[in-house]
């Protein structure tokens, strides 16, 4: 999801040497006796920038930073994320993922849900050996809260009637409740007090939204080297995002999300010139500012509170990974 | 997998209160806003004769009989059973389960993927609840077990060179994993001393080997009327159970096993005569007796110690359930 133009390793600085101990611990994930087993951990736990992972070690840095908890907590995040990124591959019968093919396209739909479910418990192991029940409570919720919006979204695949605030609560469950799990679980295992458990939540929560949002955009005006992925997909695959949701508002006339919505039995070629009709409406528009603008009332809100945490070098990252997010399309 | 036929309510007694509880927590999961959502889990979450939470339980009856452990334990374990059978149904494209059509054959792979997702989030929550780290890396445990298991069962379909010691740890992580996380987590959850924490574990793994193997002789003997789903089906997804390896053994010619195996492009007509073939090789036949044995001898190492334990109903019903699994088939 990430781009690799971020200059992510001067934010990452303060955690570097504990967020590589973290890859580490992923890839001995995909040291298990049997070799085709091993083989499909080695694919899917290769890649990916961390951000999850660093924003758990950010945030234990401001009170205990106890890397006994912090190193397997950040692992575990990682390999949640890394689990529903297959889950979801599997289900939308995505092809390609950070520039690759997906394990689903090479060995199956079948392999790649086990392999998810494999994961899932991995991480929960990771989780459990913080021997804290209230962060392990938590991160297991987040996977609930996760695969029930995921259900959500299934439902609700090629719905025009969706308001703004369905879109938010959806993009919260997909991809704000794990960064808010992120960041309060290395609040709660360094000790912090719980105001700063509520700020550090809350400052995941925001910049999950805003980062999602940003995804969303960049879904029309990215381009498939730059996001590794086909562009236009969460309209092929009838998810109404916010850009798409602004072009239902502001192109009454002649819409090609309301067409490719309503219209089902489209002839592909037809439906994709739909979707380079709808990109071309967004990059540069005034409709990606405004879906930019509400991204970035989501990061100011995300910091908002900061000010209030101890001045340790991970306040300054997590407020330039705020700034950051928002630049990812450029 | 249980057949209505069993005389559980009577092995059941000594936890039949406390067991229809379990039955109204699990109900209680299907609470949920979302009317799609909750409409898949209803459909998901009934039925199930309840053997494993039953289990949870009756091993809790030793000790200190803590209902506000075991419910949510029994509950959990439940969920998790529920959970495997949906992604195992979704992976297979299985049509029938329960005598009724399957979750992915009436929404699709796709939701029951993420259904099974959610059930194994809300496992993981009941059994968190419980508050004991040890139970809860038990838990997830059996989960990476029993996924990487199925993993190895992809790799493995339609291979003819499989040893009986594959065949058994297969289904020792299939089956019994989850089967001795019941006995173990019970046990343990009512301070169980060690020694009984390990009987009761065993009791449960080796019950587990037991009830698969008879699954597997009943996929060969049984009807689809009384199994709830179609007979042959393992041999039709390429399985190599323990009745299919006596036939690969005793019969060097015109073998249906090896057939169906090796030519995989047989056409369907063909392959449902090739499985009629088979199961009439083990209907009836001392190969049937052979697999049968096996399963008894499991049954009778699963009761071996339970003389050690205290003397309370519960230990009656445990020896009871050990014969009453060998009596599926009949």
């Amino acid at each position: 999801m990430t781009n690799t133009t971020l200059p992510l390793d001067h934010i990452y600085a303060p955690v570097r040497a504990d967020l590589e101990t973290v890859g580490r611990e992923i890839k001995s994930v995909a040291e298990v006796d049997y070799p085709p087993t091993a083989e499909l951990l080695r694919y899917t736990l290769s890649g990916g920038k961390g951000i999850r992972p660093a924003l758990t070690l950010l945030c234990g840095t401001f009170y205990n930073y106890d890397l006994k908890l912090l190193i397997p907590m950040a692992t575990a995040i990682e390999l949640m994320h890394t689990a529903t990124l297959v889950h979801d591959d599997a289900i939308d019968k995505s092809d390609v993922r950070r520039g690759r093919a997906t394990l689903n396209k090479i060995w199956g739909e079948d392999r790649a849900v086990l392999l998810g479910d494999y994961l899932f418990a991995r991480s929960g192991e990771f989780c459990t050996t913080t021997g804290n029940v209230r962060v392990i409570m938590l991160f297991i919720r987040t996977l609930s809260t996760i695969s029930s919006g995921e259900l959500i979204q299934s439902f609700d695949a090629f719905r025009l009637e969706q308001t703004r605030e369905h879109y938010l609560e959806r993009i919260a469950r997909k991809t704000a409740a794990l960064f808010a799990t992120a960041t309060e679980s290395g609040a709660i295992l360094s000790q912090a007090p719980e105001d700063s458990v509520r700020i550090l939540r809350e400052y995941g929560y925001n910049l999950g939204i805003a980062f999602q949002i940003i995804d969303d955009i960049l879904d029309f005006t990215g381009t498939e080297e730059e996001m590794g992925k086909p562009i236009g997909s969460d309209l092929a695959q009838g998810t109404l995002t916010l850009p798409a949701m602004l072009i239902l508002e502001q192109y009454p006339q002649d819409n090609p999300v309301r067409a490719i919505f309503t219209r089902r039995d489209m002839p592909e070629a037809e439906k994709q010139a739909k979707i380079k009709q709808a990109i071309a409406m967004v990059r540069g528009s005034a409709l990606e500012k405004q879906c930019f603008h509400l991204a970035a009332d989501y990061c100011d809100l995300a910091c908002a509170e900061l000010g209030r945490l101890p001045d340790k070098p991970g306040r300054r990252s997590l407020r330039e990974l705020a700034e950051i997010v928002l630049k990812r399309n450029k």
